[in-house]
């Protein structure tokens, strides 16, 4: 019953050994490989157009070096208020790029793009004082597990273009949010407007795999050296690759989302129905945010099940009453019906 | 016969292995999981005593975080004039530390204690306008195939000691030189002085498998904001952890190495008698600098083998003439009795 | 009648004649002059107590070194919503620092003492995803012309001491707070737990005078380096020393100080007496915020005054009529009665 | 007899009026104002073509930010191996840059255009792992006095446009280069490849003025948010701009330089002719390097000469014998032909 993180689980076997198969011979080193040719060739067809794509260690490296890549000084990037970069990163987009981030609040930890379109205004090209607007970044699925429609990303997308904002996707939780929507790649990245895709595979079923992809070859041209600079250029880039082959073939990256959200889905049926839970939030992919009493959150932990206690949101004070805890339950590609059953057995 | 680098051997069967074997299960994340502490136990028995060990992705990330943990403002690290760190890490030290290298000769890639001593005075800690010596680093094996001895480290760490600045070592190659000295890890690093060393797991088998150890704690006390602002922090820390596990047990990591030199030593033992072939200089690691014909090299190329032909030193300007060329090889764990032979016979 | 800024007033005569009284002969430059020595031991007689101070260029530079001084990787800067190192400084705190801001309301311009114990609790000293509280910073008089009491200090200073970080005060207008409040400096700052110090002369009098004063010796012992390599160093600094000279010098700069808030009261008065107008909220400095009809406005822009017209606060959407307009006006020490009463004039 | 630097001296008497001239009324702040807008008029028309111009507070952060404006990551400036960049600016070129320095040697003090290719051919625009050349900066005069002819610009600029790399001349002492070419401004910068110039005014007069001067307005187009970010925005812009214009008047910043020029040639004559010293190495501008005896130096501390002692260079150990010192002498536009004498007196 492990509900903390789907970074608990490790890698889904089809990936480990696809790993173990490429782990022989020799090839030539910093992605130059025949392999990561390959690869990157696989996410072209995926994303059906060129793209140009950029491996790296971590989804914050990812996410710090998508927003380096279109920084200028006195640069400010928008996220919501609760976005994994401003919340989780320990600063490193800030670090990396030299720019801010100003944060937009919006329901269901979804930018409003009212409210993007209004903050953005205050950070005119000329504002040398202020600072002046320099990127829009979104999470896809969001850090509370609700997920952008087609129409919500067009809206920020509009804005974006409007103020000449190139638009990141922190794609941590890609295949989540895809088979959510039921969207295909291109549908829910450059055709909607997203210029630069964090795209996360280690969330989703492989040990370490995270890509840049950019859809507008221009925006890479720096971001060779940006990378090696940051100190994020894997000599055995191969192993990344490997991953990604395996994750990528006969479709296993979206199996093991649907697995995923399908667990997911099963929790949050089971605690709508168990009596004294309730979900705190609709959400729409892996992750499930449950107001449980705490008698059962107790019986839980009792039985081994892991999960994390989340803090009651600021504009939502009286979400739960003094004899009930707000959790996270997160599912990943290992999560079994059993786990699921066995915890909701312990809310009734 | 692949020469051209040991990151082009991909994992050793062993470390691949580990890494299958620990795909599956649930585990806490970010380094803390049982596995990771295993391994940082591990850590502290090979060195003898009470170490930090922090895993990032690369050598580069290893020194210039490494580097980072002892800067001060408008401070200096001193390296030679061949290091990694100077040449070929895009800037990535100084971009994190925010620090400038100054650089030492010295024969033999190593850098000349005397040439130390006069360059750090040169740097005293109230030169404002000038900067003020802050650390020393000495890459092990070096970037040209040689070994400092103890002695010579010892000579390097009286210098670092005597200026109040702390000793790294980019161990890189750090196995390769050990077994070179027949030396402990210990005996090798803060016995002689070394307060931080990178220790290279990648080119000796791993996929990739970097971690710095701190042997003074109260220099690692910042690394892990330092880390994590760096995008750095591996969420499933455990594949890392995973590869030094399988890295250490039964002393594999010292077989690889002594297999890897000793092929090199094999090459040095066939170029020397080969007609028409020389070493460029000693080397008592795992690379190999040798100046053979064009006509050699170029018979070798049309028989697949791979290797990078060398800029010629500035400090030697006659190295060789103009029927030959200086080439590096680079031996590995990976590399055969029979790659070696093969290369030998086209020099004959 | 100019009312755009306190900084677009010049030099006072008594500043600007000692700055030609010491233009002659020569000395010794970085800082080390006996000028230079001299205005070092008159801060340290005015704030009574042992200081260390360091002039640099601008108030955007004095902020952000100070805040420099007190970083660490992953730290967090508390400051308010409306703070001039948020919102006025280009990011040039996050620049040299490499830390964050994080914003704090409060009523007033001025931090709310319970919002930032709240908010500095969402950042403890282990949270290495999130960042963690590194300095505060408050701005006396803040930017909306509103001047912190001894006992809101005090409480500000309390929390700041409770979490271990050390308090920085933004005294672009120290003088108008002070005189405001009729307190001494020392019972501003350092007798409050101010540990750093902005201090302005330029809005009072100077024409470029800027210094940071340390109240713990400990936190400026690296500023000599942050100050160089932030190229703030001026060769010819006792030209700045001069400038504080004179401004020292019989009280002056108090003096100036209190004309400059004198003339602010009477045109608090008389806007409060105006038939049409009205304060938008109280204030005790030199910076008045009026509302006035449009018409008004446009009568005094044509009778030549300047100032600017202000954004509505989010707060306070309502705080004008379709009619009227949100204006701010800075009084300075060259401000005459006739400027004054020439504006209240256009508002009959 | 104050040798020591020509930032000793303090402002010229026009220059110090000229800005007690300005300090009274209003005018716009942040460089907006009639007079900032008059001396750039002035700029154009001395450089005889369009020019954007930005003040800043030291010749360091002009140099920084010169070379900030041209950067790409992973980018190397090379500057002379003696360079103020290099030597004397506590490593702000890189902290604001982000980039590296190479040095270059040259005999002189100059870059010697041979050496200077062959460094610049060791840094290809897709050099991911070594870094990539990205500009080049010269010191006119330079730091031991000599001054590059126009040939020996064309030759640096020639290489540097092959190249595609944009020329920034360090114009600390540029008005002492100009006179001793005999040149107009326009030929010493941009007629010969110059693309961007720190002028500096403080060292020949004024109290504080140093300018970036772009000649391609292309280069400067992130300069107003670089120059903010870096807290070099003065508010009250206009002193700066005063004493340019008092400098530019009548030609006064040359004579000036004609001035401190002689007083270095009386100076070199008399050095020359005095038994027991002699010139070090011949300089063209206002610095003077000679070889004396210990006890004249002796005797000329005792009566008051203030100089500093020099370096003996790496590359000529054998300059001085056991008896002799190198000594630096500075001229200014306030070295007085008595100061010479007495000087040249204590040699006799």
């Amino acid at each position: 019953m492990f509900f903390a993180s789907d970074n608990w689980a490790g890698a889904h076997s089809k990936i480990a050994e696809r790993l173990l198969a490429e782990s022989g011979g020799f090839a030539s080193a910093y992605g130059t490989s025949d392999l990561d040719q390959k690869v990157e060739a696989k996410f072209a067809e995926i994303f059906e157009r060129e793209v140009s794509v950029f491996f790296v260690a971590t989804g914050t490296a990812a996410n710090s070096l998508s927003l380096t890549s279109v920084q200028k000084p006195g640069g400010i990037s928008f996220c919501h208020t609760e976005a994994h970069v401003a919340e989780d990163e320990c600063g490193a987009p800030d670090f990396f790029s030299g720019a801010r981030l100003a944060t937009v609040d919006g329901p269901g930890g979804k930018i409003d793009p009212k409210a993007l379109a209004t903050k953005v205004a205050r950070f005119p090209q000329d504002a040398i004082h202020h600072g002046r607007a320099a990127a829009v970044t979104i999470t896809q699925a969001t850090e509370i597990g609700t997920v952008y429609s087609l129409a919500e990303i067009d809206a920020i997308a509009a804005i974006s273009k409007a103020n000449g904002l190139p638009l990141h996707m922190d794609g941590a939780r890609f295949a989540n949010a895809l088979v959510a929507l039921d969207a295909s790649p291109a549908e829910m990245t450059w055709k909607r407007g997203v210029d630069i895709l964090s795209f996360g595979g280690t969330k989703n079923g492989c040990w370490c795999a995270e890509a840049i992809v950019f859809f507008n070859p221009e925006q890479a041209k720096e971001m060779h050296f940006i990378r090696k600079r940051a100190a994020q250029l894997f000599s055995k880039s191969r192993f990344i690759a490997a991953q990604f082959d395996g994750y990528f073939q006969d479709g296993l990256w979206l199996d093991l989302a649907r697995h995923s959200n399908r667990m997911a889905d099963r929790l949050r049926a089971g605690i709508e129905q168990a009596p004294g839970a309730r979900l705190a939030w609709p959400t729409a992919s892996n992750e499930v945010f449950a107001i449980i009493s705490k008698s059962a959150a107790k019986t839980a932990e009792d039985k081994g099940a892991k999960f994390y206690e989340w803090p009651i949101p600021e504009s939502q004070p009286d979400l739960v009453n003094e004899n009930e805890t707000l959790i996270r339950l997160v599912t990943s590609f290992a999560t079994t019906e059993g786990d699921v059953a066995g915890f909701l057995g312990c809310l009734a």
